[in-house]
């Protein structure tokens, strides 16, 4: 998907984001963001969001001498999202399609940014049970559970941190509904934004999934960028879950109609692109065949 | 009021609004925008947001080749109004305090983008009934009722269209309250984004007031750079009445204490400036004396 004018304010605005964060004067925040609006004016028209998303970061990086800059935010997202996991992994289990549920839940978990300091824990828990009462904005999840049956290998590629806690739920539910499923879990090699890491993919998959170094340390995917067992699994896998607005953005020309989409809409952009509204929830089978 | 880097960003922002008005093509419009980025890149710190709007539109006005850019929007605003107007100018009149009621409406005038295409004259007029149910965030008014029994003179400067419709029923209930009073209406030199202009100033407020040009090119009123006749009546009447965030961000260091600012706080800067939420309304006295 291919970023237009609106990315390139977008862009500007996670700058200034991560420069109130790191940087008190307001003079200097101004010199930084127009040291950022310089790179942002010399963008190729063609980029795709994610790419303006690696180059911006990593001037940021260099400019406040950090290299995980949502380390904390990250941490802090993890912890909500198992507590309110604690919670409602009993009803989503227990439920009459497990697997559905926690379908959904996975992609709530993608709609709230856990690690921003104004959502406390209940008003997160509050905001997912609200959510869940919504429906698909595009529902292919019957396709997808026929598919699963017959499937013997799942590629699932995860997007944020906090949303992999609500990730794993739905991986268990995919194994208890075919138990002789393999599952892989292809995350970031690097810490970019608040995406989920290898190492924090490890952890949260623990005994549950085979974690894999995507190769991306852009905030996405991207197939001609990512590391050859990615590549290998990406087209070899009887199912690809791609999680996320970032893994859309760089997935979505992809001709693999093995491949399904897992998101909520988050910006203006993709809104247009899918036709539908900001906050919707989408259960997508790729429509481009090879 | 000294711009903030939020006000790099909405610079930017305003930059796309006009852009996408004025240009069909995406790649032009991304190219466009970054060459708007790259001077904003170069502003100075220390300057008033109103300023960076000056550089912004004489810049935009260049590529669009378009010297009057909101002239429909202007003139729509100034159509609805009147209708609205005509709809709740008797209910003002016999009000408990018609001058109090006639002021509050003048300043939720300036809440609403008239000319925003979403805005149809019905939800334009809900919406002012509904403002008008709020208090003042900061209220002033009787102070102003006060020294407004004893002036000789009253200075009004004018914000946007639309707006400027409002401030006539407003400036009516001024004379109606102490008519001996002379008013004078400072308006824009020229167009410059949706404010009103002298020309505009003169049709609406044709036999209530003495339309003055304030000298002003930019969305906003800096003193040094007014018109004599401007300076003069600034300084000289009993009473100034300054519309608008523009016209506060430009005067609200101005040592003057026969100084009102009426406006409804639009943006986080200025909100977080007055420690209010944004659309306040605000009735304030300036405080700084001579």
């Amino acid at each position: 998907m291919k970023a237009d004018a609106r990315c390139l304010i977008c862009t500007a605005n996670q700058a200034l984001r991560v420069l109130n964060k790191h940087i008190r004067s307001e003079e200097e925040k101004w010199i930084r963001l127009q040291d950022m609006m310089k790179v942002i004016s010399g963008f190729k028209w063609g980029l795709k969001p994610i790419e303006m998303g690696e180059i911006l970061y990593s001037e940021i990086e260099k400019i406040i001498g950090k290299r995980d800059i949502y380390e904390k935010e990250k941490r802090r997202s993890n912890e909500i999202a198992l507590s309110i996991l604690d919670k409602i992994e009993k009803a989503v289990r227990d439920s009459a399609d497990p697997l559905y549920d926690a379908s959904k839940l996975a992609i709530a978990g993608n709609l709230i940014d856990l690690g921003a300091p104004s959502w406390d824990e209940e008003r997160v828990y509050n905001k997912i049970l609200e959510i869940l009462e919504k429906p698909f904005g595009i529902n292919d999840y019957e396709t997808f559970k026929k598919e699963l049956s017959n499937a013997t290998s799942v590629l699932f590629i995860v997007d944020n941190s906090g949303e992999i806690v609500f990730d794993r739920l739905f991986i268990e539910m995919i194994k208890e509904y075919n138990p002789s499923v393999q599952i892989f879990v292809a995350a970031k090699s690097k810490p970019i934004i608040n995406d989920a890491t290898v190492q924090e993919a490890e952890e949260i998959m623990n005994g549950i999934a085979t974690v894999i170094d995507s190769g991306m340390t852009i905030p996405g995917t991207i197939v001609e960028k990512s590391s050859e067992i990615f590549r290998e699994l990406f087209f070899e896998s009887d199912i690809v879950v791609s999680k996320g607005q970032g893994n859309f953005e760089g997935l979505n020309e992809e001709e693999n109609e093995k491949l399904y989409f897992l998101l909520t809409i988050k910006c203006p952009v993709v809104a247009d692109f899918l036709r539908l509204p900001e906050g919707t929830m989408v259960f997508m089978k790729n429509t481009k065949k090879r």
